[in-house]
């Protein structure tokens, strides 16, 4: 973490080890789709979601971040290569609008950039000409974002403007979760049919934590972790489900299988299935 | 974790691969010390203190356990070998009353028994004939108590003849610490002084939580935590100090250094020391 740490020359590759990424080869869905022509002959089984990736990385106490909106960087240099690895293996990346919001994040690969996927449904992300995903965008590194919205949500023009310009949109859904969020089932599949076969899922901890909690984390394919060797002390944004009770009624654990534990750096990066 | 979940015969060797114990080898302390009569020409610093090894397993949330006094099991069974293995590696072995109250623990090791050492300031632990570490004593399987109670606490005379007949004893000493609790200096002082020479603190959450804190954590000389690819969720009790500031008065976190991860099962060991 030492010498690397320094920011990378912009044209510097950031190259993932082919051992680790060989160890992390099966947990990726399949290459992003550049048409959909062949899908039709294929003998593949459809189904109306993309494949969803859960991945972030978090402190030995689960902890994203030290608090809401304090962007806290915590992964050593190599974790950073293998998020752009990640993203490239994916045709969309998706946030909450608390990420977007606190960390303005840029969401794109320098291999190949996904499709940005903010959700927003009170439309609290104020993106702007100087956001770094419009940044990105209108520079070629990067595609324009996709602001899914509350469809009675009103939208300010100026914002729909700038993401229009590169791309972008809002796209308007219904809210029918719990306090005004959307449901998953409603996220994913829109997503498919603007067709994203594949989305990355990043956070923030709210994003990350509905989605592991039963019966929604029937859409997760698999989850990529970093977990750092730190501890950022009570008080953070945490990794943990809300709990759920099992058949019984007793409380029942969210559990991974098929795992993978590879050592990157300093950190380790798991690598499994939710366990059905 | 399948075919190996079953009860172990009471004769059957737990074996801990040597390939792990060796990756494990550098954070334990040394040997158990047979004699003391040689450390005296020893050219070591002698230090008040004896070796303190954290030692734990939680969840990917960093539960150790779904609610406090909920015995929980979460590694898999290379984890209790490796137990086993670091208890025979310690002269001590340290818990806090509420562990001894909630797990009955036995705190032996099939391979050279360590000694139990339970913190009850308060003498809230009802050791009885029954209790598991009682019974381990008295078969030979292991050593008796020492459980540290508060100078002023009236203890028990029948409790106190049930530690003696195993070779257990109490031993009174001054509560300074916050909210009725031992000092970790005051602790660590008096164990040293009993002779031990190296001390495994496995739990519960507040004893764990106390001792990674800073100024606490300098008493602690490597960390040995296994980690299963399960999430407990929200509610569990969770290992994550105190968060405390750094000199620049904002968040420090607790890191930690010269890191090993080391795939148990579907497990992972962590190894390291808490970076200074």
């Amino acid at each position: 973490m030492s010498t690397q740490s320094q920011q990378p020359q912009p044209q510097e590759p950031l190259t993932f080890p082919s051992h680790h990424a060989s160890l992390i080869q099966p947990y990726l869905p399949p290459p992003p789709s550049v048409s959909s022509s062949s899908s039709s002959s294929s003998t593949t089984t459809a189904t109306p979601f993309p494949h969803v990736t859960l991945t972030y990385a978090h402190s030995l106490d689960a902890a994203l971040s030290l608090a809401p909106g304090v962007r806290t960087t915590l992964s050593g240099p190599q974790s950073k290569a293998m998020t752009h690895f990640l993203r490239a293996h994916h045709d969309g990346i998706l946030v909450g609008a608390g990420t977007a919001v606190a960390d303005d994040p840029g969401l794109n690969s320098r291999l190949v950039s996904p499709r940005p996927v903010v959700l927003d449904p009170r439309a609290r992300w104020d993106v702007h000409e100087g956001s770094r995903v419009v940044v990105l965008a209108r520079e070629g590194k990067g595609l324009g974002p996709w602001v899914l919205v509350g469809s009675r949500t009103v939208v300010d023009e100026g914002r729909r403007r700038v993401l229009e310009a590169v791309g972008g949109r809002y796209i308007p859904l219904e809210a029918k979760g719990e306090r005004g969020r959307f449901k998953w089932e409603d996220v994913l599949r829109v997503l498919k049919g603007e067709g994203l076969e594949s989305v990355m899922v990043e956070g923030g901890g709210e994003v990350i934590n509905s989605l592991l909690a039963p019966p929604e984390n029937r859409f997760v394919g698999s989850v990529i972790a970093t977990i750092a060797p730190t501890w950022l002390g009570q008080g953070g944004v945490v990794v943990s489900p809300p709990r759920t009770a099992g058949e019984d009624g007793k409380p029942a654990p969210v559990r991974l299988t098929d795992v993978t534990w590879c050592p990157l750096g300093e950190d380790v990066v798991l690598c499994g299935r939710i366990s059905r």
